[in-house]
């Protein structure tokens, strides 16, 4: 099948010279990438700059996108060429819109006056000994991808932090629900580690547990060799 | 002698998932390193995670840290065992003190008092479509440097992004005054790129140019040898 995996983490430029990054090495979706590389699948890869990559191979193509917006737009015009999304790359929530000192926020009567305004300096002073910083909410792309492609079995990813399980279970299954998604698999990184990756998956009928990367790569490749058959 | 550099970018956190991140590849601090260690010289590098890094070397110790506030404490501890220090790392100005949404920022009659309050989720919600994240300026570690090792020989970068060059040596030559360095290297962004990095070597009676990132790491070592001299 043609599958679109996506790996590591966005950035969001602040000014020129600072971004705020979502962690992620690209370590997960390296492993996903080859497992389904040597089960013969034809695997494009988008992913980050700095995220780990898989080795060449024939069946892969690998393409690096910075920020949200890149993302979405990379996304919309492919997404049709493809059976399956595994999206578990890191997406910013927020983006910056503007950085001030603290003053001419005090001294401003409406705060929604920052939304409309743009840094013009191509890196930000840093004089004022506090700085606000405004950010906006970034679309929600995984939301979009039934409305780019119908058809496409869409595998989606919750990471939530130190929560309870039941909590994060009910979480990700919001998420299969109101993104049309096939599957979430739903993960806590304080149960994450370099040989650990506890993750749930989240089906509509089923919840399966696994405990290493290694494992989520299997188990995505049985479900994705179901959608086929 | 022995020579502390320093090179890559701090982060720094907002929550567990996500940071505000400098941009520097650690590829100048490298090629410095490369050619201090090629002269004989015992070097420690103290960088971020994800600079670009020498080989191994026996007279060469590298020192991974994240944030500002690291490389404060390490710099403090270990800054008397050197006779000179060439300080690269880009140095995050702000770190983060408090993200909330626009309406709660709006309903306070005192933006101060965001100053004194913290995140305790560990991944902050993401259900505003607006936040607003406070940060305060870090300490400025090279205006310490002397104080913790008054003999050292200090060299500073100083980094801006398309400005005039008369602009960028005015800024340079106030920091050489005010942190009792030897030598500040700027440089201008949108004069960087793989092939050229064109610095201007400001010093109290002195200027030169160079044009490569190898030139940079020649001429800091003719200054280094002349202050052993």
């Amino acid at each position: 099948m043609k599958i679109l995996v996506t790996s590591g983490g966005t950035s969001e430029a602040i000014d020129s010279v600072r971004s705020i990054t979502n962690h992620s090495t690209g370590r997960l979706g390296k492993i996903i990438t080859e497992t389904l590389l040597a089960s013969g699948h034809e695997v494009c890869l988008m992913t980050t700059k700095r995220a780990l990559k898989p080795k060449a191979h024939p069946n892969l193509s690998i393409q690096e996108i910075n920020n949200t917006n890149d993302l979405l737009l990379e996304m919309q015009e492919r997404i049709q060429d493809y059976q399956v999304l595994i999206h578990s790359m890191a997406v910013s929530d927020y983006t910056p819109v503007y950085m001030t000192g603290l003053e001419e926020v005090q001294a401003s009567s409406n705060l929604e006056e920052f939304l409309n305004k743009q840094n013009h300096q191509a890196k930000i002073s840093s004089t004022d000994e506090v700085q606000v910083l405004f950010l906006k909410k970034t679309p929600k792309i995984i939301s979009l991808v039934k409305e780019w492609n119908p058809t496409i079995h869409l595998i989606g990813f919750k990471l939530l932090v130190d929560v309870n399980e039941y909590h994060l279970v009910d979480i990700a299954r919001k998420s299969l629900v109101k993104n049309q998604a096939d599957l979430i698999i739903a993960n806590d990184l304080t149960q994450i580690s370099e040989n650990q990756h506890h993750a749930i998956f989240v089906e509509k009928n089923q919840l399966q547990t696994v405990q290493t990367k290694e494992e989520i790569a299997e188990l995505l490749l049985e479900k994705i060799q179901a959608y086929h058959s």
